[in-house]
């Protein structure tokens, strides 16, 4: 079987980010195809289109609409009830760094995962304390890993990602790109992107 | 069987609004669901929230992404290559007035699809010669029905309906309501909420 590649972009302040994060892995398996995980900030690629918080804040109606959605694509795929980080969106800063070492070794979709299901399953915090927890569930040692995860070496992997997502035309999270330049946004065109990718030798 | 009760909102500068309508009552008949066919205006909403144009135009690299997300489903759906209006967005205040009205009478669905496909597999404008065209490909008397489209009742029920849209929370095209409160957005949600209409007594 040849193994095709697709790109999972995501955003740890996004919400759909997380329903992708918790499904790409065996939606991958099924189709054949070979993920590689992305995290990045999409904070510049919001500032740079003039907004300084979540669309889902900015426009309150689209917001109340996108949490139900949630609820209701949360249970049909037989997740955790949702619960809201407060504030929204989360500060994803120290995750992406910790995520984007962790991708370099074996426990970054783990780390990933358990992040999500701390802030939407468990409407916590994302911040250091978090991070730490879930560090030391994975069994790691939290102290050495942050000062890995916060040296020069991940703060640039992690901000040339950001220039790379801006650079395929990525605007939102989850986004989905294959190695022929199509962009998937949404987790809503996973199943898209996997038969695409899937399509391509 | 029991027949249950779903409302498809849609709006005649959308373009996922035009994937919705060409599928809408195949497959609500799949899943044992009454749909209600609701043209409204989209445009006081967004100038609501301080759009004067698509957010597919405010954001270009959204809008790109969206012209291209489109091709690819169209392509998968087996409709027409996707052709772009000039300009982007159409003003469809004509088209709806005379959907509202043909809806009331045997027509409006025909007409609806007749409209989007000339706007997106066509490219062309859906203002009255296009209006016309298809009024006359429908047998009826293009002078006749616009008359009667832009009597004072199919104006006051037009507005009513973009009133009731805003209401309901609606803030995009298109959009699906439920009897029990549902709100569902996008023509991506077409599956949730003939799943959850059917579950309705």
């Amino acid at each position: 079987m040849h193994r095709h590649r697709l790109t999972f972009w995501f955003e740890f302040a996004s919400t759909y980010s997380y329903l992708a994060a918790m499904r790409v892995d065996e939606k991958a398996a099924d189709a054949g195809v070979e993920v590689a995980w992305r995290p990045f900030l999409l904070g510049p690629i919001f500032a740079a289109q003039g907004w300084t918080s979540s669309p889902f804040n900015i426009y309150p109606a689209k917001g109340e609409n996108m949490w139900r959605d949630m609820e209701r694509r949360a249970a049909a795929r037989g997740l955790p009830p949702v619960r809201r980080p407060d504030p929204f969106p989360q500060n994803g800063l120290l995750a992406a760094r910790v995520a984007t070492y962790g991708l370099t070794q074996d426990w970054g979709r783990a780390f990933t995962r358990g992040v999500y299901t701390a802030e939407f399953a468990g409407g916590e915090g994302i911040g250091e304390p978090t991070v730490r927890r879930i560090l030391d569930e994975l069994g790691l040692d939290p102290d050495v890993t942050l000062a890995e995860a916060q040296g020069q070496a991940v703060k640039d992997s992690l901000r040339r990602a950001g220039e790379e997502a801006q650079a395929l035309g990525i605007y939102g999270a989850p986004s989905f790109t294959t190695a022929d330049g199509e962009l998937f946004w949404g987790d809503d065109r996973l199943e898209d992107a996997l038969g695409w990718a899937a399509r391509l030798d």
